[in-house]
């Protein structure tokens, strides 16, 4: 080793020259032996499946009319709903609904509060009941008011025991096998991930690389106004006001993928109405474009909601979905399994 | 070859396992080979040049107390007078001059009308006398009411010709040779580089990645509001309003790293008291941070600005780097060369 060392670098080019012979070599035929295993196991076979390996196909092989250089393989995927399960209710109502308990000591006026009351008492009916203002009082007390470092601390310490209170699971357990297996062989493609998605981007970001592999600047969400200060020891804090800045959202999307991305995304997923124009937008670029569609239709695995949800309904979007010929993944038949296996 | 395909996983397996040692050995070898090379040729030897190169081998060698996961590597670099020179104006300023000429006939009003009748004669001191209004006048003329699409390719036709009506030379010349050299040094090192300018971000996406490396999603900037609509055929655009979205300048620029990145940079590079902020939250993490500021010093090369100048001033920037040891970087004395020898 050490003549090679000491060599220089004439031979050290012709290592490489060999080095690089055998790389490729070994990647075509890597390749191809990896393909004819299963890239999507969780995905029964049919037209769904079918659809997105071909389009990932399209995509990626040189010589395809519709070949899309590795630094254009942006595929966008919604969170709640699309990537993990969003019910009873997004699971970022029940990080705020926990942070309340946990801040109460602080506050003992909440007792006797509404919203705060039937939070404490775990009375849903009673949060319904104060409407959008109360479940924007609930966000306000537990999402601003504290810098940036602090607030991820608290979605830390919350994502690390917090247990969804009817499934009794880790949060991070009940994210959808398939979807992930989806995530790596996009990414094994040569496809950049991203979550957009309305639900809060310091929040998502806390646990999207562990539980996804979708790293934090590849996180789009929405965020309220956050203020650069010298804090009280003169050190500089970004502090989060109780502002909205930017709902993710709707047609927030492509306005949210246009800033944050700068490329419009060759496949879009996503499972509400909430996703339509994210959808519109990855399918109406000059080349194809894929967008999917993610339906809730197993009530005996996970959730069965479109139509008439109150919260997360699909149903303009599924009309212009059957319309325009994208993907409509029906969870019942198209996924083996919903969850991972438990830890 | 024929075989080898066809023998299976078995002996592909244990091809990959030699081909791996290979590699390694290769990469190890390899890089020794580079570092006794030079990877700032353009930098002359000092105390800045010694710092940077110092600072990048305690955030990558395994086992230094500052060591950074490549995933937390993160590099921030301002654009106009940083990566690129600002002189006489902000080349974005230039381009929208050059957008009111090629606008011109459709606006005949324009001939008698300021700011855009000095804009035509290309009159400096009567621009300067329509003020802030003036210029907030030029720039929603010529960055709104348009689609991104359109916009960008504004941008794109202009930069592919455009000069410098001083130097006359392409914009895409007039970047920092020794900042090329920086970026890929620390991309070689595993950092993520990113601009954090004030400039507008769609402006910047048109040419960064071709002329710097930064693809478009690692581009922060300023931006106006943009709206998701569908256009005339049905097909969804986004239009550009006349309406301020965010300025990512002074305390803006943490804000907009903290928005659209994420995570601390550990490295921050500016150039004038608008990059303050960005230098200050870059050094007040846990760990280790390098902030650089580039000072033009160099009349004959370059220009000479500091203090007093009223577009891009380094006055309490520059105290606060004293104070706080940060790098202060002498273009006249640190830099052998400024511009890339021309094409």
């Amino acid at each position: 080793m050490r003549d090679f060392a000491s060599s220089g670098r004439g031979r050290l080019a012709r290592l490489a020259g060999a080095w690089a012979a055998l790389t490729i070599f070994l990647v075509l035929n890597t390749a191809s032996a990896f393909a004819q295993s299963d890239p999507l196991p969780s995905w029964n076979d049919g037209a769904n499946r079918t659809a997105i390996v071909d389009f990932v196909k399209r995509f990626t092989t040189d010589g395809s009319v519709d070949f899309v250089a590795p630094a254009d393989r942006i595929a966008v995927f919604d969170n709640d709903g699309t990537l993990w399960a969003e019910k009873p209710v997004p699971f970022e109502f029940f990080f705020a609904m926990d942070e309340i308990k946990r801040m109460a000591p602080e506050h003992p006026e909440w007792k006797a509060t509404e919203p705060y009351k039937s939070v404490l008492a775990n009375d849903m009916a009673g949060i319904e009941a104060a409407g959008m203002k109360g479940v924007g009082e609930i966000m306000v007390a537990t999402h601003t008011g504290m810098t940036t470092e602090a607030f991820s601390k608290n979605v830390a310490d919350w994502f690390a025991t917090a247990k969804h209170p009817v499934r009794q699971k880790p949060y991070g357990e009940l994210v959808y096998q398939p979807q992930l297996e989806l995530l790596t062989y996009l990414r094994d493609n040569g496809f950049r991930t991203f979550i957009v998605s309305g639900g809060g981007v310091e929040f998502m970001r806390v646990f999207a690389e562990k539980i996804y592999g979708v790293p934090p600047e590849q996180v789009i969400g929405s965020s309220g106004v956050v203020k650069y200060e010298l804090g009280a020891d003169g050190k500089p804090e970004l502090m989060k006001e109780p502002k909205v800045e930017f709902i993710d959202d709707g047609a927030g999307k492509p306005v949210g993928i246009n800033r944050f991305i700068g490329r419009r995304p060759i496949i879009a997923i996503g499972n509400s109405d909430g996703d339509r124009e994210m959808l519109e937008y990855t399918t109406a670029g000059s080349g194809a474009g894929l967008a999917v569609y993610i339906h809730h239709d197993d009530a005996e695995r996970e959730y069965a909601y479109d139509r008439t949800d109150k919260l997360a309904k699909l149903d303009k979007g599924w009309d212009e979905a059957v319309a325009k010929g994208w993907q409509v993944v029906s969870m019942k038949d198209d996924w083996k399994v919903i969850f991972p296996p438990s830890k």
